[in-house]
Order: structure tokens, then sequence, then C-alpha cells
């Protein structure tokens, strides 16, 4: 039986475990890439960890997500990373360099690798065919060591694509639909594999975007076979010697198959607050639109702002409009400065931002009110863009520049036929030859390591009690985010190397008076739906609930990075054997656990433990579905509380 | 006798009082500009005195300081600010389109004509021969309602230029030794007129430099003659109809003079925290730099940002420095993308801004703790890059690019023999012929006034009542900026057009407890050293003191426009008659004021009133320096108050 090409990328790396669907696997780590807002408590653990040099091939530390440092805890953690980058040697990318994904794909990236970073979009690699995924900085600094990286094994499932995209339709477009079939509960413990004779036809950049978005599809990764496309592709980026082949056997067998005919697919739209709630983009023809945004590790690359700046033409953006590109890669914007394509839209009446995240986190540019907002970006939860009640809306580059020049949504179809402008396909410039200024390779001798007064200490758990008493503090619904658990705006993300304060903010975007609650009641829970924790990977969304106290997280269904990051701080992440249950365990309703030393520390698939709802009189089947390793840190408190355990 | 450039300014718009110095006089004003952060109010009080048309020539509001809008508060105030240009008349300068006072010089600006602008920048057109001056956000609506701009007839200090600049000195540097010389509190209630030989050798940025940072020396305004290089350059601008030769009389008499031999300036530095603070270059050479912004109405215009980009030649950016070009206009932006200087200065480590205020007003690149931030920017008051104990330089673009280069203070002379690099001059482009795409004039039609959520009423004063008592709830030092009375840091500036939110941050710079401790009081005090209120024409800094009750500032001496908006807004400004005084009342002292009414509707030049200290028994006697259109302001509550009570 033929291997499919997750399959020989896993076993390549694997050091721990066996490759079956759903058995704990560790595997090698070869290349590790970390954000700001996630970066500064991944290096401060790798710290408390006692490590001192990074192990893996390549590290890479970007600051993307607070480019614009509007406060001066946003520099002094850039000023942080800057010297631990440089003490414990991996790479720096300057603030104003572009968003991690970006610029790791232009200098980094090797098909046949894994990565590992504490960024939910980490798959985006999957283009190239490099195995990368996401994870909690803990995980990531771990890794940044020399640890394996543990997860279940995954299903894989087969995306195999026919045809040929039709004229002005996108890889963004081909996502959009997989999220319109599948919503976004849809990949949860899958690969996305893509194969077929449509893979030729999408170029690096279009497979790029839709590995990317499996992440909104809540997959572990998604991943292309390389070609000759990819091959072509690292030569420009004056990478040849990094290309490898990599693909499935031509009889292997996978766990699910979906099938999309690329010639079906048309222009479409994520509309408000899920990136799941996808409908043509005719069907919104003629709604006004306020503000657009082009950028992000989606659609962020010079292929999707040159596809932004040929879409415009000569045309010039509405007057009602504010039209902002926040490019994914200053090299990006170099080249676009270059060949006079920066020069020609600023005339046409966009605005070119720094290199950043930007928006795409609720950094600047946030929506007014009762505006409605278009962007090429990932994710549009509820409030996620830094105003609550927003209304944004998730295109392809094509999708935007037509809405900026319209001043409305427009079928792009349309928009091309009325003005005389051709789909301007997915321009790759001859070469990405920027200049690489802003990556700073570790110096020689000694840093000394720089902490402003933010930057706080990491806090670790207790062991764990034999019996957990406590409230139910909040019960919330099905597919609540991390942007719900810990928003991302900047007037939060601020504080993220100091959880005493970040923590005030934990669940707030629900209930405002969770923290103090919480905090004042030291215990509880929280209930949850489906799919609890979907998103990002920050870690804060674990550790900053345990910093308040909470014991548990009772779901109907957690997301797996998510999952991760509640062990690695010690809480439990409980599901409910019946999920009607649910409905049972009121907020206010007292909880009791016993015995929980003795069950966890079974080596069992799964433990079925029993919640006593002492409110109600009511007894609640729960299971914890763990592996050996993660028992082992439950009991101990958490990861790192376990590495300090063992030492 | 001859008269002087700025009589003659004066006397073609004069429509109120008569030209004698000190004495108050109204003058007509041809065109007005706003900036976002004073223009909501101004337009919400445009609305209040129930005006419905611009009546000036030419009034246009810019969205410069919160061009990044990082709140939904700054986007609802632009979306205000859009839909009163539309409803009133006036132009609209989208978010990223500049800085109001280098939008305006490229679009407007006019030698001959008067300009009024609610921020305290907007003398910079004095650099080519127009009147302009900077006041408050009512007098500002009130002008563009087609009322008169009331003020006291300046001094006439005539600043005598003579040699020529020697290499590598510039404009920045004339204006900084100026302070050297001078003090912020040196223009006081001055106009500083230039002439000589020396105004031919300098081109219209470097006189618009000076012309900007005259506020820093507390002037009314600056005002350069007009002569063949103003010409030339408003040809350059596409806008020669526009010129006019303006100049004093040969035989003007001037109430004082300077003398600036400019062969004997050198490059210049302004150390932290005060513009007056200022040192050669020299004498810091070797001091290591972390940070490194160019931009600001002072130094952002293509010229400056030219000027940068040439002396970096071929070098590349410190990598332990973070630098950033903030444009002044986007048209400055566009033509630096046009001819490659944008894409070459991008490979040598420098990040390009969208067009803004920005840094300059503490809104994005905060400094890092206990870092040094070099900027071409004109304030470097403690605290207002939205870090407390910062570290500010101000410097001219050459000497920022030498010390981006470097990585530490040099002097550009030395930097450009060891590097081989010349003097750039201050090279203008051939034409300034950027779109304009991005201004945009009032639609025809009605337009709806768009309010968010956060945009409030304007709060009016009550009645002058005749006896005044409370405490001294707060006493400061010497040279109490606008900044310390009402910070500017993004974090406070998105709620300029909420009165009762903003006036929670009152003087907390300086003591937190203030507004809370005012509020309380219902009434009271502050009582100031000299030069209170110098800085910027922010009318918050009255307006919130009002909303929290305070009632009078006693203080050594003003500001100009603070004390004009704390007279618009019904508080009394008073000044001791002995500045010894100032050391009997303290903080806490429980003060009486008596027959107010009486007093102060005697129209007299002075009025002597006299201060009960209730705590100590003292009598201090203070002087009330206002005129008879001020006196009725002061009686009805403001002047909004006066306006409402005499329809």
């Amino acid at each position: 039986m033929g291997q499919t090409l997750t399959e020989k990328l896993l076993a390549e790396h694997l050091v721990e475990g066996e490759l079956d669907t759903g058995e704990e696997i560790g595997i090698e780590i070869d290349q590790v890439l970390l954000q700001d807002t996630t970066g500064t408590m991944a290096w401060l653990q790798f710290e408390a960890l006692g490590l001192d040099e990074v192990e893996t091939e390549i590290a890479a530390q970007y600051c993307d997500h607070q480019s614009y440092q509007f406060d001066f805890r946003n520099t002094d953690d850039h000023a942080y990373l800057k010297s631990a980058t440089g003490k414990f040697g991996a790479y720096f990318s300057r603030p104003g360099n572009g968003v991690c994904h970006q610029v790791h794909h232009e200098r980094f990236a090797r098909p046949g690798q894994t990565l590992l970073g504490s960024d939910s979009h980490t798959p985006t690699q999957g283009g190239i065919g490099m195995l990368s995924i996401g994870a909690g900085g803990l995980d990531v600094a771990s890794a940044m060591g020399g640890s394996p990286y543990y997860l279940e094994t995954p299903e894989v499932v087969n995306v195999r694509l026919t045809g040929d995209l039709p004229e002005w339709a996108t890889g963004k477009d081909v996502v959009l639909e997989l999220l319109r079939r599948l919503t976004v509960k849809g990949g949860v413990g899958k690969v996305f594999e893509y194969t077929g004779p449509g893979v030729e036809t999408l170029p690096v950049s279009e497979r790029c975007a839709i590995a990317n978005m499996g992440t909104e599809l809540g997959a572990t990764s998604s991943v292309f076979p390389t070609d000759d496309v990819t091959r072509e592709y690292m030569e420009k980026l004056g990478r040849p010697e990094d290309f490898t082949a990599v693909g499935p056997d031509p009889n292997a067998t996978y766990d699910d198959r979906i099938e999309i005919d690329l010639s079906t697919v048309e222009p479409l739209v994520a509309t408000p607050s899920m990136p799941d709630l996808v409908v043509p983009v005719s069907e919104l023809a003629g709604e006004p639109v306020d503000q657009v945004i082009v950028g992000s590790c989606t659609n962020g690359a010079y292929e999707d702002l040159r596809a932004f700046c040929d879409t415009l033409g000569d045309e010039v953006v509405h007057e009602d409009v504010h039209a902002i590109v926040q490019p994914a890669s200053k090299q990006a914007s170099e080249l676009l400065a270059r060949d006079g394509t920066v020069a020609k839209t600023m005339a046409a009446g966009v605005n070119w931002s720094e290199a950043t995240c930007g928006a795409c986190c609720g950094v600047g540019h946030v929506p007014g009110s009762d505006s409605t907002s278009v962007r090429t970006f990932n994710r549009n939860f509820e409030g996620r863009s830094g105003i609550s009640d927003d209304n944004v809306y998730l295109v392809s580059p094509q999708v935007a520049a037509a809405a900026a020049v319209e001043g409305a949504f427009v079928d792009p179809r349309d928009y091309g036929t009325d003005r005389g402008i051709d789909d301007p396909g997915y321009p790759e410039p001859d070469r990405f030859d920027g200049s690489n200024r802003d990556l700073i390779a570790p110096p020689e001798g000694d840093v000394e390591l720089q902490k402003g007064p933010n930057i706080g200490t990491v806090p670790v758990n207790d062991e764990l009690t034999d019996d957990v008493a406590g409230d139910v503090l909040l019960r919330v619904g099905d597919d609540v985010t991390t942007d719900h658990i810990m928003p991302a705006s900047s007037d939060i993300l601020m504080y993220r190397s100091n959880v005493a304060k970040i923590a005030e903010f934990t669940l707030t975007r629900i209930d405002e008076s969770f923290p103090e609650r919480a905090l004042a009641a030291d215990g509880g829970f929280v209930v949850a739906g489906e799919n609890y924790g979907q998103g990002s990977s920050r870690e804060h969304a674990a550790l900053c609930p345990m910093y308040l106290g909470v014991d548990a997280v009772i779901a109907k269904s957690f997301a797996r990075i998510h999952e991760a990051n509640l062990v690695n701080f010690g809480l439990l992440p409980l599901t409910f054997a019946d999920p009607d249950d649910y409905e049972a365990l009121e907020a206010g309703n007292r909880l009791r656990l016993t015995g929980l030393r003795e069950s966890i520390a079974r080596d069992e698939d799964e433990t079925e433990l029993t919640v006593v709802d002492e409110t109600t009189g009511e007894e609640i089947p729960v299971i914890l579905d763990v592996t050996e390793r993660e028992r082992k840190y439950l009991l101990d408190g958490g990861r790192l509380a376990h590495v300090r355990a063992s030492q």
C-alpha cells in the first residue's frame, strides 16, 4: 500500500510512536518560526526550561503583529526578542520586514522539511510541500530546544483537484469553497493533502493561500506535492538548491476524499462573521463598501499585491472608500516600488503601509461604526477587527480591487468586462531579488537579554489535586474562538509578555466580569459547545485562564492547538460523553471531580470521569482524551511544571 | 516710516481695531485648515454656533494624526469629518494623504493671504509669505463661519540673515540655534520676520522648517518675504498664478532685531526633553541610537526625505537601529516611489510608513524603555513620544540619516568625509506633480452628518458667578505643555470627540488624581509657573479643565493660544502681579475671588483682582489682561455661551 505525502513526511521525521491515525507521535522539527505576540512568552519559556541554544536547523523570530509599535510595550517586546534571538541563536526579522509566514516562505521554507510555528497559519508552507504546523509557544520553545513535537497522527484527507480555474477565480476562492462545504470544524484532526491534475495549474502563491486557510477549516495542516511549478518558483526565490521533489505514492490510500473541479469555482466572499459563511460575490453586488484592505499571510504576497494593482488597472479608488495595502513582506513592497507599481497605485488613491499583519489582528485601520470592510484576510470573527459588531468580508485581491474602484461589491467578471480590464492571473516577478537587510542573523559573542518593565515571568501551575471543585464560571456556545478568549486588538496585545495584566481581558468579549469572578473564585469551570478555542495558536488563551484559577474546560469538542495548550498549562480539557449534557451545566452550578490523580495516572486511551453537579445532584460523564505524555503534564501542573519536576 | 511685512499683511486683512502693539485687532481669514484631533470639536462647534456654510476662500480638513486608525473612534472621527466637510463646504483630505501643513502647503497656501489653523504649527506657511496662525478649534470654527480672528497686535522681531549655510547645516539648525539663544519662551507675543541677504540662499523647504518651529519659540507666527526662489517653487507646485511678491518696506522699523550669520550655523541637536536644550551634534558623537524617524510637518517634505535618502547614499541602516520614514505628504512618497528612491532605501533597511503625523504625536513607533530616539520632529516634550522618561532628540534629516547608518550620533561632516558622501543640499524635484486623488472637494447636494457613538456634544460653561471660591487643585512648575495638560498619545487621542471621557486624562501626566479630585471639588484653581500651556493649539487643554469644573488658572505667564482657549471656554487666565507670590499658593489652599462680574465688566486694559487665600489669610494681587471682547466671553461663560446669549 502506497504512502500519502503526509505519511512520508511524518515517517521521515518520526522519533516516537507509530503512524496510526489518532495515536500520538513525536516528530523531529527542522525549522521553527515565531511571531511577536506569541514569541515573547515562548522565549521566556525557553529560558524557564533551562535551554541555552537553538537546536533546530533554522529558528526565526518575526516582528509582524505589532510592527506599528503603538505602545512602548510593543517596542520593548521587540527589543527583548532581538536580544533573545541574539543570545540563543535565531534569526531576528525587524518590525516592518513583514509577516512571519511570508518572509519565512521567501527565505527559509523547504519542501520535505518540518516547520513548527507559534502561529496558527504556519501551515502556509504546505503550499511548497513542507509539513508545517502551528502550536503553542511552549511546544515551539521545546522544539527549538531539540524536543520532538507531539501530535496525534492525523487523518489524511485527499483533496483532488481537477480542471482549471476560470477567469477571476483564485486560490482564495478554492479554499472559501472548501469552507462553504466543510465549515470551520470540517478539518479538525485532519491534514488536507492536495493532488490531481488541477495542482499543476495553480501557481505557488495560490497553493499557499489554500494551505494557509486550511487553518480556518480547523485542519492540523495542509500540504501540496512539489512539481516544476515549485521548482521554478524556488529558482526565482534564489534558492534552487532548497527544492526537493515530494509527493504521495501513486497508490496512496486516504482516510477521506474530496473532489473539486476548479473550473466550477467562482469569485466568493466569506460574509460576517465566520470564514465559512460563504456566498458568491455576485449575490452582494451593489452593496456599498467603506474600507478595502489588501494583505495578511493569506493574500499579502507579491503576487497578491500585483493582482490587486493590476485589477485596479488605470482606474482610481472610489471617493468613499479608504483603500490600504499592508504588504506581507517588505520584499513585496520593494519589488513593487522598484517597478513603479507603488507610485502608480498611490496616485490612484491607495495607501501603502509598512509590511505588517496589522489590521488582520485588529491593529490599525479598525473599521468605523456601521461600516463595511472588505479584506483579503483569513478571519472575520466578530470583533477581531477591533470593533464589536463589525462587518468584515473576506475576499481575493481581485475582488478587493474591484470593490475599491466601484465603491461597492461587484463581481470581478462584470467589473472586468465593464471597464475593459483583464484577469491579471497570478503574476510572479522574474526574480524575488529584494534586499534581505532586515533579517538579522545572530551575532557572534555574548548578547545580554533586554527586558523592559512589562516583560514578566512565566507563571507555573500547581500540581493537580485529587479533588477539584468549583462553579461553572461561564457557559459559552459553539465555535468560540481564541479571539473571544483572549482578544488581539492593539490595546490588549501590548500586554502579551505580562500574564498578570493581560489575564484581565480573558473572555471579556463574552462576559466582562469573567476575570474578576474567576480570580475571586480561585478555581472553577468553563463550559463550552463545539470547536472551543478555534483560531489562533495563542497559548495565552490557556495561560490566562490558568492564571485566573480555572481548573478545567468542559466542551462538546476542542480545536486542536487550544486543547494542547490547555494541557500544556495544566487545565483539564474534558469533553461531554453525551453532548446533550451541555444544557444541564448552567453557569453558577457547583461542580466536583474526585479521585482525579489516580484516574489520570492510568494509562488508557480515554479516561471516563464523572462530574458531580452539586447544584442539581446530576452526575455528568465526561471524557479526558489525552496521551500518556499529556497525563504526566496534567499531574504535574503542565508541561513546564513537568520539566521542572523531572529535573 | 516703512511697514514690516507683518504689518502689511495685518493691515490688508484688518477689519477691527488698530495696529498698535499689544492692542487687540480682528483680521479677515482667507484660508482655514483643521486636523483630525482638533477638527471634530471644531466642526461640532461650527454646528453649535448655528453656522451652515464655510465662508472662507478655502477650508481644508486633514486626517493626519490618527491616520493609522488604531481604534474605531479614530475611524468614526474621520467619517464624521468627511460628512461635515461635505455638508458645510470644505475639502476633505483622506487619512494617509499627509500632514495638514505639508498638504496645505502643496495645494493651497498663498503668499499675501491669511491662514488660521487648528494646529499650533500652522505658521509653517510663513515660509512662503503667508500670515498663518494657529488657534483653538472654536476660533477656527468661528473664522470658517466668516468671523474675524482676534489677536493682540504682535511685536515684530526682525531676524536678519546674512551669509550662507555651510555644508551639512540646514534650516532646522537655524531654528535650533534660535531656540538655543531665545528658549521656548523667547517668542511669546511676537512675529519673527526674516530678512537680509541670507534669505535668498534658503530654499522654500528650509524657510518652512524655520517658520514651523517658530511655534517652539512661542511665537504667534513667523514670516519670510517672497522672491524668485518662492516664485520658482510655486511654479514647481503647478500654481504659478498663486505667487505674489510680498516683503517689508526697505525702511521698515521693527520692535527688536536678531542677527544670524548663516555661515556660523552648524549641525545641532535638541536634547531631551525640551526643544531649546540645544547642543552641537559633535558633542554627542558616539552615543548609541536605537530608533531614527524622519517626517513631521517640520521635516517631512519631499526635500527632507530626499535629503535623508541622499545622505544614506549607498550605505545601509545599522543592525541595531529601527529606521522609519513617515512622509508628511503622500505626494512626497509618490514622487520618491516614482524615481526609485523608496525601493532603494527599503533595500537599505528603511521602513516607509503611510503619510502621517504618527510618532510625532505619540501615535506609533513609541520608543522602548531606556532607549534613544532621534527624530526630525519639532517637539521632544517629556512623554510626548508615548513613553514617560523618553529620550527624544530633534535633528535635521541629514543628521538623522548619518545616525541611522552609524548606529550612533555622528557629526554629518565627519560622516560625509569618512564615507565619501556629499552634502545633499536641498534637492527639489523638477515638478511636484503627484496625484491629488486623496483631497476631496465637497460634493454637490446634501450630505448627512455621520456621528459614531463616540462623537459627543460640546459642553457649554455656565455664566460667570460674582464670587468664585475653591481649592488650589494643583500647582505646577514652568513650561507646562499642552501635552502635560491633555496628553496626545493614541490611547487618549481617540477620545478627542468625547469631552466627558477625555477629561479623565486631564493633567494626569503630572498628577493622576487630578481629574477625580477636580470633578469632586466642583470648582477650584490651577496654579502655574511661566509659559503655561505652551505647545499645541488643542483646545481640549482648556475644555477639559472647564468640564472638570476648574474656574481659573493663576500663572506667572501663559502661552498665547492656550490663554485664548481658556477665555473661549470661560476660565479666567490670571497672572501674578508679583511672580514671587507663586510660592505662597500651595496646593490645597482655599482661595476666593469676589466681585468678579463688576470688575470684569469694566472696560480697562488690565483688571487687578485680589485672590484671598483663606488658608493663610494672605491677599495675592493678580491681573486679568483680556480685551473688551474677551470680557464678554468670560462673563457669559465662554465664546460659545456668548454667541448663544447674543442670539
